[in-house]
C-alpha cells in the first residue's frame, strides 16, 4: 500500500487530500521562494492524529512538513516533493485558562488575534504581536519561529512566553516538556530548544503560554532625526535609562518617501522613531516626557503627523509602500538583528550597496531590539538584477554576522538563509545536527530546513 | 603517569593542589550534603587551560567538576572521589564592555557584586541579584544554575541575560554559541540549553551578558494580610495589572515570628509582602499607589516598620532567623516554584505537614515569580527527625509537581533533588541524557548531577 493509501485508511475523507488546489496552497508560504508540491496534505485534529501520522511516515520514511497558517517568510513550511504536509490549522481549541496565573494552554492552530480576543475578557493578552499577520498567524507557527513584533521591546519574543509544550517527536513519541512554573532551574531547557526549531525537532500539539495584563492606557509619539546615527543613539539611551517603552520602531528616510508616494501622507522625509507607551495615565505621561527629553538630547524633535494619521497605521503600510513604489518590482527581504550601536553602520552599508548596484533599498524595523528589515526592490524577470539583489541581501547578512549579529531576528532560517547559517554558527551547527538526531533519528521532520543533515 | 602527575606537568605549581586543606574546600558547597574529596583541584586561568585539562581528563576518563564560588545549594559543585575540580575563580576579567549596547563580555569567575561595581560607572547593572550571595557568587555559577533573585520579577532570571557563550565541551572542543543580537530566530537555542545545565554539558569559559540601566530611583513598601490567600491574590492581581514592580517578596507569619525573636524587630506576626519599585520619581509614586490600591482590595494594609527598619535588611536575616530559632537545629531547605494561584495551598500544606510530623516549617520567597522556599528545622543528630524532615521536604516537592510546578525555581537539581527529577520530567529525561551524550560522550563533565546516565 502506498503512503497515500495508508493515510486514507487512517483518516476520514475530509481530512486528507491530494487535490491539486489543496496541494498548491500547501506547496508554499509567504516568501518569494519557489513552492514544492507535496504528495498529500492531511488535517490533524488531535494529538493522536499527529502521533498516528508520524508513526506511519516513520515506517515509510516519508518527510513531514508541519503547517499552520503558511505565513512563514523564509520557506519553513515549504514541503518536500516526496513528503506530506500536516496542517494543524483545525486544532484551535483553548485547552485550559488560568487567569489568576496569567496562563493559558492552547492547541497550536489557534490564530493569534482569536486567542487575544478570547483573553480580553479577563484583561489579559499574549503580547508578541507578529507584525501585520496577527489575523492569520497561528500560535504553533509563532512558537516554531520564535516570532516577535512591535511590542517585543517591552514584552519579549514568543519564546519568552512558552512555559510548557506537548510534543510528538520524529519517532512518534509523545512528550511533555516544561511545567507551569514561570521561573525554573530544573534540568535542560528543552522548551526553549524546541521553540524556534521550525518544525525540525518535533511537532507541537499543545502549548502553555504566559500572558500579560492588558495595558490600562496607551500613548503613541513619533520623533524625527537628521541622521540615522542620532536615532540609534536615542534608542540605546532609552534602553540604558531603563525607560519603560512598549514599542520603538525605526523608519528610514526612504521608507518615509515611499509612504508619501503611496499614501500621500506628506511626512517629513527624515529618519523617524515611532514609540508607544503602556500603563496608567501618570506612567504614560512621565515615560513619554522622558523619551522626549532623550530624543531632544540626541538632536531629535517631535514628528508631527497630519490630521488623523496614526503611527501604527502608517507603519502597517511600510511593506506595501515599498513594494508598490516601482511597478513590476518585487521585494527581496531580510531580517537581520545586531547590537543597536551597529544600526547606523548597517543602514549606511545598505545605502552604499544599493548605490553601487543600482538597487533601491529601504530599511525599517523593531530597532528597540536591534532588528532591521532591509527591503531590496528588483524585477523578477530581470534575472541579472534579481541575482544582484540576492547577492546584496547576502552581503548585508554577512556584514551583520561580522558585527556579531544574526541572520534572522524573527522570521527564522527556513530555506531562504540556509547557505549562510554555518557562517553564523560555526562548529555548533554540527552539534545542532546531533541534537536533531536525538529528536528525529530518521530525519523525517521538516528535513532540509535551517541546515542540511 | 597518573592523572595527578600529568596535571602537574601541565600546570605551574601554584595552580594545582592535592593539599588536604584545598581538597577539603573543594569537596563541598553551601548545601547540607556530605562533601566528597576529589583527587586534586586545579585553577584554570585561560580557555586554553580549560581545554588542555579537559583533553587530559578525557584520555584518562577522569570526571571534572567545575567550581566557581562553591556557593551552590544543591551539591552541583560537589566533586567525585575519582575526579578533579576545575576552579574558575581566577578567571575574573571583563573581556569587553559595550555600554551603548548594554552588553558586557566576562570570564566566568568574576563575582556578581564586582561586575556590578564595574558597570556602575556607565549607569548599568546585571540585574538577577542572587539573594544574599552576590558578594561571592560568580557569573559562571549563576549561569550554570540559572540563578535569580528579588529583582527577577521585573528583570528576569540569569538565563534571560545570556546572549553568547564560549564553551569547552566534554571532548575538549571549543565552541562559540549565540551572538550579540538580543532577539533571534536562527537555529537551535544552544545558549539557553547550556544555561542552567550545572556544568554537565560544557565548561563555560566566557559569557556575553545583556545589561539593564540602573534605576533612577527606588521605593520600598510593605503590606500585611490576615491570610496567605489574600497575599497570593494580591500578587496575581499586580501581575494581571501589568504593574511595573521590581520585587515582590513574601514572608509568612512564622518567618515574621522568627525575625522578631532573632532581631527583636517587633514586626506584626502576619503574612507580609515586601515590594520595591524602580524608576523616576513620578513613576515610583504612581506605581506604588497602584500597588497599595490592589493590596487594599485584597484586604491588605500597609505594614509599618519600626524606626530605621528597612525591608531588605529584614529580608536578609530570614534564613538566619529561622536557623537560630531553635539551638542545635539545622535547616532542610527546598526551592519549589509553581503557578502563583497555588501559593495558599502549598503554604497550608507545609504547615499541615509540619504539625503532623512535629516539625517547624517556615515559608518565604520571590512569590512574584511563584518561587517559595520552605525551611524545615530539624536536629542532624536526631536521625529519625532528620529523616522525617527530609521526607516532608520531598512531600512538598511532590505536591508541587502534582500542581504542575517544578522542583527547583533557582537553585538547581544537583545531587539534592535527583531522586524526584524523573517524576517532574517523565520521558523527557531520556532525551536529556541523549543530549548530554552529544556534548560529553564520555560523561566526564560533572557526572551524576541532575540525573544519572
Amino acid at each position: 500500500m502506498s503512503i497515500i493509501e495508508k493515510l486514507s485508511s487512517l483518516l476520514p475523507p475530509d481530512r486528507m487530500s491530494t487535490h491539486a488546489d489543496h496541494l498548491a496552497v500547501a506547496s508554499r508560504d509567504e516568501s518569494t521562494l519557489e513552492g514544492v508540491t507535496p504528495l498529500a496534505i492531511v488535517w490533524a485534529t488531535s494529538t493522536d492524529d499527529v502521533r498516528n501520522i508520524v508513526k506511519l511516515c516513520l515506517d515509510e520514511s516519508t518527510p513531514i512538513t508541519t503547517r499552520g497558517a503558511g505565513s512563514a517568510l523564509e520557506g519553513s513550511t515549504i514541503p518536500l516533493a516526496n513528503g506530506i504536509v500536516i496542517d494543524l490549522s483545525r486544532m484551535t481549541e483553548v485547552l485550559a485558562f488560568w487567569p489568576d496565573d496569567l496562563q493559558v494552554r492552547v492547541q497550536p492552530g489557534i490564530i493569534y488575534d482569536n486567542l487575544n480576543e478570547y483573553l480580553k475578557r479577563e484583561g489579559l493578552f499574549f503580547p508578541p504581536s507578529p507584525g501585520g499577520s496577527g489575523d492569520v498567524a497561528t500560535v504553533g507557527g509563532m512558537v516554531s519561529t520564535n516570532a516577535s513584533g512591535i511590542y517585543s521591546v517591552k514584552y519579549g519574543g514568543t519564546r519568552d512566553y512558552v512555559l510548557q509544550m506537548e510534543i510528538v517527536t520524529g519517532t512518534g513519541e509523545l512528550m511533555k516538556l516544561g511545567n507551569r512554573a514561570v521561573k525554573r532551574s530544573s534540568g535542560y531547557n528543552l522548551v526553549d530548544l524546541v521553540s524556534g526549531s521550525e518544525g525540525t525537532l518535533a511537532i507541537i500539539t499543545a502549548v502553555t503560554l504566559r500572558l500579560a495584563g492588558l495595558p490600562e492606557g496607551r500613548l503613541q509619539t513619533a520623533f524625527k532625526f537628521s541622521r540615522e546615527t542620532d536615532a540609534a543613539r536615542a534608542v540605546s539611551e532609552m534602553r540604558k535609562y531603563g525607560l519603560d517603552v512598549a514599542a520603538i520602531e525605526f523608519l528610514d528616510r526612504r521608507v518615509m518617501q515611499a509612504l508619501n508616494s503611496l499614501k500621500g501622507y506628506g511626512l517629513e522625509e527624515v529618519p523617524a522613531l515611532f514609540l508607544e507607551f503602556h500603563g496608567p495615565e501618570q506612567v504614560l505621561t512621565s515615560n513619554s516626557e522622558l523619551a522626549e527629553t532623550i530624543c531632544r538630547e540626541m538632536g531629535g524633535s517631535e514628528l508631527t503627523l497630519g490630521e488623523g494619521q496614526r503611527p501604527w497605521e502608517i507603519r502597517h503600510f511600510v511593506t506595501d509602500a515599498v513594494k508598490y513604489r516601482k511597478s513590476g518590482y518585487a521585494i527581496i527581504r531580510n531580517d537581520v538583528a545586531f547590537p543597536i550601536s551597529s544600526l547606523p553602520e548597517i543602514v549606511d552599508y545598505c545605502y552604499r550597496l544599493g548605490d553601487e548596484n543600482d538597487l533601491l533599498i529601504h530599511t525599517f524595523g523593531h530597532v528597540g531590539l536591534g532588528l532591521l528589515h532591509a527591503l531590496i526592490l528588483a524585477k523578477r524577470e530581470d534575472t541579472r538584477q534579481w541575482q544582484r539583489a540576492t547577492d546584496v541581501s547576502d552581503l548585508i547578512i554577512r556584514r551583520t554576522i561580522e558585527l556579531d549579529g544574526t541572520i534572522s531576528g524573527e522570521h527564522g532560517i527556513g530555506l531562504g538563509h540556509k547557505s549562510l547559517f554555518e557562517l553564523e554558527h560555526g562548529s555548533s551547527v554540527e552539534l545542532m545536527r546531533k541534537i536533531k538526531r536525538q529528536f528525529d533519528p530518521r530525519n523525517i521532520l521538516n528535513p532540509g530546513k535551517i541546515f542540511d543533515m
